[in-house]
């Protein structure tokens, strides 16, 4: 089963593409989907969404899932973040996939063990769960943990004969 | 000249069409995409999105104007506000449109004269501006003000000779 994380973000959007057998993960890709300061947020938005829309295309994933937006003190960047977020739930979902979604210390706790792992903890763990990965940026290492995380969370359904 | 107004939510998106031939103003269309409570966010998305491809193709605007979200106090809102944001802008510019934004004082001062009037002037003003309008609820009645503020700014700019 293929699984697409997303971790998303107006100026850098993370995805990481995981292949799980069994128990067994295997690493596909990972990289980060930009989109450039100076246009204009509508064509932000258009950026993002071609970006993953050719991920998609590429990797074609079964099944998806996108970090849940740590809810911010500063409502400008919350509404930043959700602008963003609002692509990276439209995109997989448009191709039909149902997309999951996970708290960041869900994904935390899913990965290292502890809910409340320094980033650079998360970034070590995806290294061993996934050897010889090659990560493009702390973005694409948050999206592949969302996508480890979700491959937990489908596997442990599937052992308890939810879904 | 053919103008889309669009109010964003995720619940029910706004949206108003006029046309504004020198300093006239003709109602073309108005009316809400909604999306069903009961599907996932993602699921949600896509129908605020198919609502306004639809919208896009009866109507065939030649610019868009967006109302700049109110940014609340209460951040879970405002991050599920900004994703319904996201896709507003997002179809529009994807069609190649250029899309314009406008505070609600903003567009509340073109249309009634004030930047702080009730809800209720608004939707006079629209009645009286656009006359025998029917107006399809209060979300699309602010979608036509943000059609009417925008064409009155477009207006004002070809008269200064901005753009």
């Amino acid at each position: 089963m293929r699984l697409l994380g997303i971790d998303p973000g107006l100026q850098k959007t993370g995805w990481g593409v995981v292949e799980s057998h069994g128990t067994r993960l295997i690493h596909v890709g990972n990289g980060i989907v930009k989109s450039t300061t100076k246009l204009s947020l509508a064509e932000r938005l258009v950026e993002l969404r071609d970006g993953l829309e050719t991920v998609l295309k590429e990797y074609n994933p079964d099944s998806c899932a996108v970090e849940e937006t740590f809810v911010n003190k500063n409502p400008t960047s919350t509404l930043k973040l959700g602008q963003a977020r609002g692509i990276a739930l439209l995109v997989p979902a448009s191709h039909g996939l149902m997309v999951s979604e996970y708290t960041p210390n869900h994904v935390k706790k899913s990965v290292v063990g502890v809910g409340h792992a320094a980033k650079d903890q998360v970034d070590a763990m995806v290294q061993v769960l996934l050897p010889g990965v090659k990560i493009n940026g702390s973005d694409a290492a948050d999206a592949l943990a969302v996508a480890i995380c979700h491959a937990h969370n489908v596997h442990a359904n599937r052992a308890l004969g939810i879904r």
